[in-house]
């Protein structure tokens, strides 16, 4: 699963044409927001989502990425499309996905599809990627280079500690032992041989919304679908956090520890990448459960990392990195 | 004429496709440096030459823009060509040129053009380019949105003060009066009609390299060709400077008053922006005379406007803005 934090689409002055965009992603299932473009939504949408769809002219969105680029491990994947759907462009974060999403678009927009990376770099997960798909922080940055030199080279890279790769995992990474570069996930802090990638697995808080009828069978299908569309065992999950019963029950047959959130907790919380509430929810004052409770699970300093996402239509959860 | 600074065209891997691209771009007559990536080159170009040509893929391209880049109006134009020749993509400075370089590039290279600029903003020369067509200075900065607008609208606008365009200009602009909105061309310091954009002309200095043995004649014919070129009026010009008497000679029946320079100025006076001299005037020991007579006849704060070009073989002609 990619795009987990979802897509934003902005739309400059066409928002016929940014709404287009914005279905043709939804329809793929990813989490989707639709903007018209000021730099104040650029600026809080650049820190909460995965990729921004730009539709509009190219120097325009070159413009605002100047003004929010941070760096090529921090920024989301950027695409510009333009009004007239002649073309969807990966402008940067082709090795991160850029250049997957905006073929997917280019094939449902009938549009022509400008990759301008060199051929021999397509279709490798960079070591980067790999950390974000296992929900992993890289120990050893400066290890990096080499084994990426040694992908694009086509040699073989080890990857020890895990039983399985996930899903989009692609390049020549085998699981085991044997090759002169490796990619370890391990707990330890530290890592001085540059030819091996430690990668350290992070604690993930789950946040749990439904309805008040649904059954704890339900609830930890859910969750168990959750975990499953990430790749994570349930040993990775530090807690899971809910306003319902029905998740304690469930968390308790899952084996992970529950925290009960109250209401006020939920109303009292904020936090800037949160998914507008739905209109239901506002209704009911709320401003939406799965993700404010994975957050208040994950303490300070925890980050979403999964949008909310429903399951059968009274369920949904979302997932956060534990702070520290 | 267009892009009188020349471009530059940067290669990140592949150097025989930068050659190609530079081979294509002096096919079409304009000057061109061909350098290899990297931030200290960049940099230089980017101050020094109206466009850069990028052969590489687009992420490292706006990446490399967002360090330098400073303003529409201060910035190249910058397009970006991968590897393969695949597309050629106008990345900013659409407005200025971009679009333009990148269609001739496009059409000699047999890649794909990918425009995104809106169809409604194509074919219209900006008020912005129309000064610099002209050598000249916008004076009131502020009344360019209104002006910009009526054109867009297609709105005819009035340009008074000169009494014709040069040839570049698209869009609705008309030589004469009675338009709501307006250019004038004005050596005053103040306009304060906020539908009337004025234009203080600039007053330009000629630098002349020549054979010794050259004749008068032939510099004269230099000088016309190039003020013919420049859409410029022989008043404009405030000095031309040259080491060679056949151009003191030449300035004299041109009403142009002239400056001897010594070889010894020459040697001793640097610009970063010159350009590189040529293999043989690197034997004679010296770095280019075009260039340097005529930033030095602008006196301190003198910007290079056209690099220098040739004339019948024999003849080089350089021109740069004075400054105050």
């Amino acid at each position: 699963m990619w795009w987990r934090r979802g897509i934003a689409v902005i739309y400059a002055s066409n928002e016929q044409s940014g709404k287009k965009v914005a279905d043709v992603i939804k329809n793929k299932g990813y989490p989707v927001a639709l903007l018209r473009y000021s730099l104040e939504n650029v600026e809080k949408l650049w820190k909460c989502y995965d990729a921004l769809v730009f539709v509009m002219a190219l120097g325009g969105v070159v413009r605002s990425i100047c003004k929010f680029a941070q760096g090529k491990d921090k920024d989301p994947a950027v695409i510009a499309v333009d009004d007239e759907f002649k073309f969807v462009i990966p402008v940067i974060g082709s090795h991160w996905g850029a250049n997957d999403l905006a073929r997917e678009i280019s094939e449902a927009l009938n549009s022509t599809l400008v990759i301008t990376t060199a051929s021999e770099q397509r279709g490798i997960t960079s070591v980067e990627e790999l950390a974000n798909l296992l929900i992993a922080k890289v120990v050893n940055v400066n290890a990096i280079v080499k084994v990426t030199s040694a992908l694009l080279r086509g040699e073989r890279v080890c990857v020890k500690g895990i039983s399985s790769l996930p899903p989009q995992v692609e390049g020549n990474y085998v699981i085991g032992d044997g090759c002169k570069y490796s990619v370890i996930i391990t707990d330890n802090n530290r890592c001085d041989d540059e030819n091996i990638v430690c990668l350290k697995p992070l604690r993930v808080t789950i946040g749990v919304g439904s309805k008040k009828e649904t059954s704890p069978k339900t609830v930890k299908e859910a969750i168990l679908y959750v975990l499953d569309l990430l790749s994570l065992d349930k040993s990775r999950v530090k807690l899971i956090a809910s306003i319902r019963e029905s998740a304690e029950v469930a968390s308790k047959e899952l084996g992970i520890p529950f925290r009960k959130i109250t209401l006020e907790e939920i109303n009292s919380f904020n936090d800037e990448c949160l998914t507008p509430p739905s209109e239901k929810l506002t209704e009911l004052g709320l401003k939406g459960v799965a993700e404010v409770s994975a957050l208040i699970a994950g303490g300070k300093g925890a980050k979403l990392i999964l949008r909310k996402i429903p399951y059968k239509g009274e369920v949904t959860v979302a997932v956060a990195i534990a702070g520290e």
